[in-house]
């Protein structure tokens, strides 16, 4: 102080308290003798490691909470008017809900059994994790400890995993808000944000990440390290995509989206502009998402993993555009953003364990793939998605999954899930691995979509999940959430 | 290089400059002979603690400053389209007006007397506190360095430091725009964004953060730690709302707003979908804002910060929409997300030094005072505030400051105000911490209150703070900033 | 663990492996003996500087992605809602097709000559440039390492580069979507997005950043440290705007902007708010392109560069906002928020060389300049550049190139492309470097403008630029990019 240029700000005596100026190896000896210096900088050291690594996974965590305004802006522009208000009010009490909820219980049960600490400190006591065993194999299912954050697990380290578990989890409380939206009861949402955030996602989360039975399938079954999910294809985007699904076909389609032969009718988003901000903020909070997933800005593999994620973003955007383009004449911009979405999906399993070749390749099948899932749900499943949830989440959280079992070329994940080497999918010489993929897609359709077709059936008895047909014709917004989005503005009578 | 897992790049080669690899300890030592190696080594390691630190403090500040973007969609959305324009332009214009007046002197008189460093770096010659003796107790006013941050404050930290500070300044001066919103003229609106960043906002936060009288409450009256603030429920917020109520009451509400028998009439937002990405803009930055608070990334407390932050929005959110539904029969999504807000607010101060459930617990408190003080604003206090700023930032700061004097829990703050010991509050056994911010709050009310009132009244008579009736009615967009928002859409015709 | 407050958590046994709690210096020294654990300590510290750097890289390259989005709502906002389905999309693809075309050929020749690794690891044997000697000196033109990002290219910290320096080609490639909206073909768009990030931006790029022919004027010709450019004033924003001036000569105004006595006719943004919103978002993401430009948060210097660079926005906007009051009698929002962009594009070049003063003082210059060049654009030059592309980036650009060779104050730059001492302005008594400054500006403008110029021409030939007048009538969106902006919306017939 004071020095412009910052050189010489940040010395070793702001290490080890001498006065001013760095000591010389002399003086450093000297002092060693008086007090334990080398464990002193020896501390420093280590406690700026964990710095490092808290700081990279708070400012990740932060970038992943902020998608859920680009959610709510995508969701809202691509549907009505009418109901912006409403697909708003969802958005954003998804994340209040959800939380309360994660913090009661849903981190326990997630995280609970590896004491929610991962790279940033290493498990300690806190960990414990409920098992039952089959065959002398320990099959893991959920954790027992960290409710309400508190106890031991009142814990910096421990707070800041939750913090970035925890907006993993209202990503996939979110996604099926778009799938249900413009019909959807307020009421009943209540109860599925605390239904999904306290049990669903931690189930299988743990089961994956918490130290449960299908990251076990390595050990316990030579299946590669076990099911691999970098950042969550399956985990975030497959549980919502496929939660999505039960509740689309539960609350069934919008009035007036099939006619009576079935013919779809298309039912335009409206307000496009607002839609692709948010599929931007999306992008923006994705490099969180999965960069953040080490957990450690130490682990420089997030050099790798950030430019694959951007890159799939890319193919899966362009991808879909020239699929469009070349099956009907035009490039449809709503279809390239959701292509863009699909392609972040994808990437987000294999993002740490490929290279920028197959990054691109999985982007460009997921643009692909986008399109012909959208017209298959749309067209001949008859399912009624107003925003292409099912597509972008579910299916493409499924062929990410099954990527990392073709692409991961070997170069990261030594030591995964307690197997050595590193990750090596089927074009790599491993086909276990891909077979622990396969393993967990099929255990995520089921598992998620058997429970939440159960629960939507069920709460409909309780708490009725669709609105009255004239309100849905008239608009949701006033009657379930007392606003109007646009009052100043002339809207068209048709669409009011 | 190359390595794409990045695991043995960045090794003791990159401190000592030795040949690639690392050396062993026999290289290391023989090298230490020849130079200060441990020194060298050290050297590095404060350097690297101080970029932690840097890196930690300028990422949150980017933060801080993006939720003015929230505060303008916010407050627009929430106004009617035909002030938009204006609404928008009052929140772009003072951040430049605020920074330049915040460069010129605000800096020097809030900071100057500590040499507004902090924890970056430790304070250095620079500081020079302006100081009256009574009883033979210091009282610090203001600082009297740094003035167009030249001379000595031409300093890497200290810039840093500026930064963070301005941005939080920023917050403060633009929460009135909302109260004082759709009436307001253009000019004098700039004379006061000068006037609350050069002189009102320093002098307070001096107080509270400048080493001025406020922080100094322990040592010399014995009133716990001084009064505490963590990241400015008082001094941003509150300041900030307290300004709103003496700008709205100066100014009268708008036209129409209440019927000649007081009735209020609404006067609903004309976007609402604009106005909850606001909000969410808002909650994204207020990481910044709180956990960038220790002004380093290396003190691991930022964890709890970080995630306390979040609950208080979440239980804020929860409780405003279930108060209303309870009460009204249905979720307000408006009260909600300005419930979220409050939530934030109430959290800012005590965020550092409370557990989870307490940080639930004042967020929850937030949301439903939120709605009472809301609706007491209005009907019975007879006071216009468009967007609600003095009920979420006046009130629910000063709830966010008594908050800390009652659950702080004695796990933090070790010697801060250079008294011994961690804070606690009244249910942890110091009932004079809560004295101490109590009368922070009570100082913070008289002083802003006055001087706001006065300078409001004094400038109407230099430069007419409202705009012309026909004007009002009209619109101000056209005449006061030049602008038409929405030139291609019909708007209706009452609300033009 | 478990420690609320976070001060013991990570110590030196995250380092050195040993049991709980920091070992006594004899235990260290005694560890020491039997594992070179001085070096160990060393590796770490050395890991720790590469993280933090890579951290800093990588969380500024996410911000200036980000805007993009920025991009994205600036344009769409200040120009007419018949199109802002068609400006959307072309910001949205031109971030997918310019990343697809950098990562086949356009880093590979900007970075491939020095390797693509600056100061997060120091060149490798990746780094090839292709260089011509003439009269003995040597004149690099362009890289030939790193194609596909494959072989020895891939790599965590060359990925890392990679990003932060796609965003940059990303931030030129959209800004002449701008100048070129309302009236441009998609598919001939198209083009364009490979051919700018593949050639055009990638060659300057190299000739400045890459240890091409303009770096080494220093070196070559002792015209001071060769062209110095901090983070891209010229490189990224001439380039951009140099295109955008090329793009709309080629492209010709918009039907009806001007009468047929040539007097230009206005054409406001559609909506102010959303273009305000962007502007917000791109100041935002400024502190990401500007700081970040060190590529390492090691770099103290990075708080004195993210202070100029929002001093210069401020004054920008404060400068801006006072000629238009004083000239026209009016504050002009839309101009400010332009001014604000002028102030960030002119300090990009200098930020990291210049004190405060100078940083606001250039701000006001360009505000000032941007109010003049925007108004000759147009009145005088009849170019119709819808949302003054070309004045705030080509114009400012150039500013902030030469305000670099101006106010350079010799407090950093040190060794700055292989030229000893730090860089100086000729108000600092180093007249040769402003001589760089303005060969670079020449350059970059007899470059830029003569390839695209030719370029926009004989791809008209191929794949015409400009859209059936009838088409441009009746708004673009739905033939060009199959979206209706707003179809709940009732436009304004004449505005369609």
């Amino acid at each position: 102080m004071s020095d412009p240029s910052g050189a010489t700000i940040g010395t070793a005596a702001d290490v080890i308290g001498a006065t001013a100026g760095a000591p010389t190896k002399e003086e450093f000896d000297t002092l060693s003798q008086s007090e334990p210096l080398a464990a002193k900088v020896a501390d420093v050291v280590g406690h700026n490691r964990i710095a490092i690594n808290m700081v990279w996974t708070l400012l990740c965590g932060f970038l992943v909470m902020f998608m859920q305004a680009g959610f709510a802006l995508a969701e809202t522009g691509f549907t009505r008017a009418k109901n912006a208000g409403h697909t708003m009010a969802m958005n954003m009490m998804i994340y209040g809900i959800g939380m309360l909820g994660y913090w009661i219980c849903g981190f326990a049960l997630q995280m609970g059994g590896v004491g929610g600490v991962l790279s940033l400190g290493g498990a300690g006591a806190l960990a414990n994790e409920f098992t039952v065993t089959i065959a002398g194999k320990e099959f893991g299912l959920f954790g027992t400890t960290g409710f309400f954050l508190s106890g031991d697990a009142y814990d910096a380290v421990i707070f800041s995993v939750f913090l970035f578990q925890m907006v993993f989890m209202d990503t996939t409380a979110t996604i099926p808000t778009g799938s249900m939206a413009e019909r959807w009861t307020f009421k009943s949402f209540v109860v599925y944000g605390f239904f999904i955030s306290m049990f669903v996602y931690p189930l299988f989360a743990n089961w994956v990440w918490g130290g449960g039975w299908l990251s076990a399938l390595g050990k316990n079954f030579a299946l590669g390290h076990g099911m691999a999910d970098f950042a969550g294809s399956s985990v975030v985007h497959m549980t919502g995509g496929v939660a999505a699904a039960a509740g689309a076909i539960v609350l069934g389609p919008r009035l007036g989206k099939f006619k009576s032969d079935g013919t779809p009718v298309a039912m335009p988003g409206h307000d496009i502009p607002m839609a692709i901000a948010g599929c931007f903020i999306l992008a923006f909070g994705w490099f969180g998402f999965n960069a953040g997933s080490t957990l450690a800005g130490g682990d420089l593999r997030i050099g790798v993993i950030a430019t694959n994620t951007m890159l799939a973003s890319a193919s899966g955007a362009f991808f879909s555009m020239m699929y469009m383009w070349m099956r009907y004449g035009k490039p449809d911009v709503s279809m390239a953003a959701n292509g863009l979405l699909a392609g972040l999906v994808a990437i987000t399993a294999p993002c740490a364990f490929v290279n920028s070749v197959a990054a691109v390749g999985i982007g460009a099948v997921a643009g692909v793939l986008l399109c012909i899932s959208v017209l298959f749900v749309e067209q001949t499943l008859k399912i009624d998605d107003p925003v292409g949830a099912i597509s972008v989440h579910g299916v493409n959280g499924a062929w990410g999954v099954l990527a990392l079992g073709l692409f991961a070329d070997g170069t990261y994940g030594d030591g995964l899930n307690g197997v050595e080497g590193t990750v090596k999918g089927l074009f790599y010489g491993d086909a276990s691995q891909f077979m622990a993929q396969l393993t967990g897609v099929v255990t995520n359709i089921v598992f998620v979509f058997v429970v939440m077709y159960v629960f939507f059936k069920l709460l409909d008895k309780v708490v009725p999940l669709r609105v009255d047909p004239e309100l849905e014709l008239e608009g949701l917004d006033q009657a379930e959430v007392a606003v109007s989005a646009y009052p100043d503005f002339n809207l068209k009578k048709a669409m009011k």
